[in-house]
């Protein structure tokens, strides 16, 4: 943490951000320069934190210089992680496929699409059966009785389940139907789930909020990992900026950045980034090139009947050329296809 | 709602939209044009949204025109709407000042806070017992200790409460000690945490998402409106954008917006928009002059050891500027000051 | 300037950034952390700005802390300056207003528009007779013609004439014509036209890129003032944000960060901004309440037909409104309406 | 075009507007819903736009359908265009790589750039002479001097040159010694430059604003098309987003949302986009992977004492790197390395 004095400051401003550092244990080393001094302090952050240091008479501003997580954080853990989910893996020597539809509507459905999951190359079938929208008189999902169709169709087809959870108090509920539960983008900051989930001892698939940073992503999961849950998997899935021609604009710098920040792996939803079918192929291609650690993708047996975002799932031709894709590229980055 | 049509849309691929229409109830009018053929469609928009009409063959494009949220628009209710808490108005004639600390940390602490609020011309208390921090490692609040502080200072000062509330496992332990619930800005996509304040049976005051757009918010009041409580309060917050000076960019022109498209009062937050302290009076200001329903301030007593954003916080002698803008502007804009 | 070393940095690297700063004339005092060591520099910033520290072995990071412009910093210049415009002053005792037609279009229009614009309270008259399109299909303006019509409508009306300019080659035939020469938001980044107009000896009108931070838009104004011109007024206009409701999201906070950080004047542009005629009133009021030293606004005596942005421009009733708010607001803000 | 009334608008509203549209030659279909009244329009949207619509009493809003931009548009020119610049192509068959240094600084150092652009891959020489500079006080360009270097260096190398102009006056002296004229991110609203550089009879290669939506993006292109160029090779190069961890946010999905829309070829700068030298390789194979047509790369010899952005120049080993990647992805994209 550094302490920036503003050029007003006198030689007792100075020393009273030294002596509060050195009272709440830490150390603090002053460089005085021609219009600025700054202040370079040595100790615990969050104490640092607490001290309101930027309240003190004289003090411009305090810039924090490490990162704020920890458990979730690379610096020390130089190893990049794998999580296993139902025996699937997600981690660097891999490349993990989770397709599926965007919601559960009916058990026929639902077991086509795991089909089309299965030629996608899925080792991993997501379905929602709780679904949160924006808006009150959408498709709000089938609850449990969602559950039980992605049950049955998982034990039909072999693919482990993914499903969102939406609300602290359906953990409970989903958990036990899930192999691995879903965190989606408009939950990232719900830090409730995110305990919850922390505790659930389930492997969480953790998604992007479009309206948040990096480094707010990696708080999020942080939040996770402290109820001692350390099976997280990123996922990103666009964030929300003034172009229009997208639902919302991939981050696909995001995956090398979160990968040098922290050893959990990442993968990406081309789906839900651009919400249009055409570009589905082309950013899976990017996001596998790019070393990520996997793909999310919508499929659905009839798009024109999807009760949720029908104009972004692929269909059984698309789901054969992202098959190939992933067969084509995963061998070039170095990883094997992971399979249930 | 308009369907546009491909260039090389046949004759076969119009009909067939005007038949799916026509099949789900509605009725469609085609008009020809040189390049392009639209089609408009009259009757119920859901309808029309469950027929994926983009899926069809020769579809371009399907524009929405009319607003998706009903409960909270202005169409069908053209005057404003007052929302009463314990006694205290928000609406067009009034303005209504909510101040307090952002964190209940001590019974003095509180009480003190409590005092500068009304010297801020405050009619109502806010005080957060419950935190939603982006860092686990951050201040979490007192919880029901919190809440007890909260109601013991209103007995003493007659200020009504707004506290927040992050869970809807924690709405039954936090709406007896409110008069008003606040729903925070990470929250507003939290639709669990919305639909139980909607059944609280309590005003509810909801922040706008930093990542929402003004539809969106108003989606999300349309949820607690949907559980038979229209007595809601909007706050405008600032959004995230690129700009770096200001912790978010305070959108100011949300606040004639909203009003030009929801009978709800609508507020603004100085405070949490800038994140700094020299930035709350001239926004004060500038909400009130554009024709807010009122404003809601951090005040501490010390914000030197506020455990919650410090940096913000007003003390006596800005809090006493703020209770002369207000009451200066607050005749110009034809309110009266709300008390409590 | 502060450089933030690696976790891994040896004692070798830490010493080698020091060597090379000390090489440079400047000096260097290190701070040891447990996990981090953080250099703090003093000395000429562009100096080690040339040396890529960034580069060296060792180095996370390097972090700036003074601002990189100069001339128009107020740190170095603690009175906010005034800028004379023919006769009209722009400062912090003032309250300007600058109205006119978008596009001046014929002699009728423009001394009507300028009619309006007395109306509304203005001292200066505004009118494009060269206009920076989007599309190379809209309306482009009337070129010198344009220059000849606002002259005759200035000499008429008393009013002096802010106009623009959208090109270096053209600097010298507008020049002439205008009592203040203004950059539009395309061109806050043109830095070729920013010299030629910060050498032609007339005051300028700065509007901020839409896309630019308050750090790029004080640089663009330093651009100007090199040139030995600080009559420089810069002009909020609104930023680009995922708000789709407004044309632009007017970041009125810009108005008090901007007066702090520098010492020129500061308007705002409430019809550029917003895009909407109903949004010009209020916001025009935000602006004057939050401390903008004047604004400009778009007026039209017959918007139906206006060749550009005929959506916001004001008439005869409601330029009265923004005379009453313009003659009520600024006693209050401590200010003089000024006169042409 | 779509006219869509509002829910008060009254018969003789709509009669108006049909009415109206009729004047102008064109022609309009009223469709009449339960709550709204919509009306399509068949005729010239550019008459229709100087109609101004929705000045009209009773109007709700104006919906533009079509695209703005004509000559770059894919709508009437299906096949995706090839552009030869000095024998190399860009298009859909192959893939094209521009390298060079940021700057050219002096002789040597563009000579190494030159023959590390060539172990890149490239087939073309990029640097730049002008430099548009955020800061007046940063490093500016050699100007003709440079220009002079980049000649004896592309003889030397067989590397044809792009090189940026950054003003219309300066088009006639930087033309003759560029094969390519690139217009930077700050000029893409650069009007006056874009005229110019359409008519100076060189290929230009246009760089997307990082404040510009794509459809602006092509109606820049549009303006240089205008000139009766169409030899226009399109860049993405990062929008700017709230995202900090890079310095702009690379917006992949434009590259397949341009072809589709356009007919012209479009590359990526990976250099630019991320500001990193980690990010370059892996955002290089996400163009690739997504299908651009080429990529431009920033290499250095000694990135520690480039005079810009040496933070994100490539030397020898990450040079190998890419041209790996691009010798591998090539032939999976189904396209040949352009030689020059």
């Amino acid at each position: 943490m550094v302490v920036v004095m503003a050029p007003e400051a006198t030689q007792k401003d100075v020393e009273a951000v030294v002596d509060l550092v050195r009272t709440a244990g830490g150390d603090a080393f002053v460089s005085r320069g021609v219009t600025r001094t700054i202040v370079g302090l040595v100790g615990d952050v969050e104490a640092f934190d607490a001290l309101n240091l930027a309240q003190l008479r004289g003090v411009l501003d305090v810039v924090r210089i490490s990162v704020p997580y920890k458990l979730v954080s690379r610096e020390h853990h130089l190893d990049r992680s794998v999580v296993t989910v139902a025996g699937v893996p997600f981690g660097p020597d891999t490349l993990t496929v989770i397709a599926g539809p965007c919601a559960v509507e009916t058990p026929s459905q639902t077991l086509e699409a795991a089909r089309l999951a299965k030629a996608a190359g899925a080792a991993l079938l997501r379905g929602g059966a709780f679904k949160p929208r924006t808006s009150p008189y959408a498709y709000q999902g089938l609850g449990e009785r969602g559950l039980r169709i992605l049950a049955d169709v998982s034990a039909e087809t072999g693919l482990p389940v993914v499903t969102e959870v939406i609300d602290p108090a359906g953990v409970e509920l989903v958990a036990p139907y899930a192999d691995m539960l879903q965190i989606g983008t408009r939950n990232m900051h719900n830090f409730a789930l995110l305990q919850e989930v922390g505790a659930a001892g389930k492997p969480v698939l953790l998604k992007r909020g479009f309206g948040a940073t990096i480094e707010e992503w990696l708080m999020a999961a942080e939040y996770i990992a402290q109820r001692g849950n350390l099976d997280i998997v990123l996922c990103e899935r666009g964030i929300r900026t003034f172009e229009t021609a997208t639902r919302n604009t991939l981050d696909i710098s995001a995956v090398p950045v979160v990968q040098r920040l922290s050893h959990l792996p990442v993968i990406v939803d081309p789906s839900h980034s651009g919400g249009r079918r055409d570009l589905v192929l082309p950013l899976t291609r990017a996001a596998l090139a790019v070393g990520a650690d996997g793909v999310m993708i919508d499929v659905h047996p009839d798009p024109g009947t999807a009760l949720c975002d029908g104009n972004q799932a692929l269909t059984r031709v698309e789901a054969a050329e992202v098959a190939t894709a992933v067969a084509i590229l995963s061998p070039l980055m170095g990883r094997k296809l992971a399979h249930p």
